[in-house]
């Protein structure tokens, strides 16, 4: 199982988990209870973030950065820079 | 519309956003494009779960609070604090 | 000690920790070691608020939920989802 | 003024607010305002926290990244993609 394998099943788990959560509010689940489900999926969500970085750290990044282009490389150290301060948002 | 509805329609769009997302994964879109989206559908869910702590607080809650049972009123408030610490974690 | 002491203390010490942080960029320690002491004064902070929360829920929440003025009541719970909606963007 | 200057002034300043909070609950003001002040704070923490990151991948990572030791390579990129997933935590 590839890196990529990895992440698609996690996203699929967590739409599956996130399914679950519409049938709680169908069902009327006690909203607390909702809640900390979708608390759930977003932690999951934040794992499958991590893991995507990190497979493109090994992959793009360091290809970029020891290729000879440096708009590549300023490229993808921005982006870096621009997916963090979006995390510590969300 | 209730508030139910509404809840229930954002959580239905966002899991048709995270499917979007598996779809970029098994298209390979560029891995940075596919953090973007997983940070969008966090923020969207981050929104509904206030929205359902909002009707919360307007019904159960109060009921709580004003009625005369007081571990009912120290659970609903235990609870509301439990959320709010879990959401600075997630 | 009461509560309000409690939380006192905790945020003299927060303080405390981010002038440590402070320190260590000014003798040059390595970046990422400074991240991780700043995210260690934020999940402080976290705690710490959940804290306030939590003591304000068992006293003005009750006191304005239990009285008889509506717009105090609609006010606290309005503030309530406010603060947890802005805890989920930070 | 270099990065470097910039992040100090920055982290003096979140400081100097964070003292401000300190008083506020010295002078019992209303809970409310406390944890959006403390939100404001962790605002500033997490700008600070990305610039420091920036600085560090135009620096170290690069440098690391360019060189020829693979496990000080392995290492800047694991260190990024812990402070990534840790901030999604806090």
């Amino acid at each position: 199982m590839n890196a990529n394998d990895d992440v698609l099943n996690r996203l699929k788990s967590a739409e599956g988990h996130l399914r679950g959560v519409i049938r709680m509010v169908e069902d009327d689940v006690y909203c607390i209870d909702v809640m900390r489900q979708i608390q759930a999926v977003q932690a999951a969500l934040n794992k499958i973030s991590a893991n995507i970085l990190e497979n493109h750290l090994n992959s793009c990044v360091i290809t970029a950065i020891r290729g000879e282009n440096p708009s590549d490389r300023e490229r993808v150290l921005r982006e870096i820079a621009d997916v963090y301060e979006m995390a510590t948002k969300t």
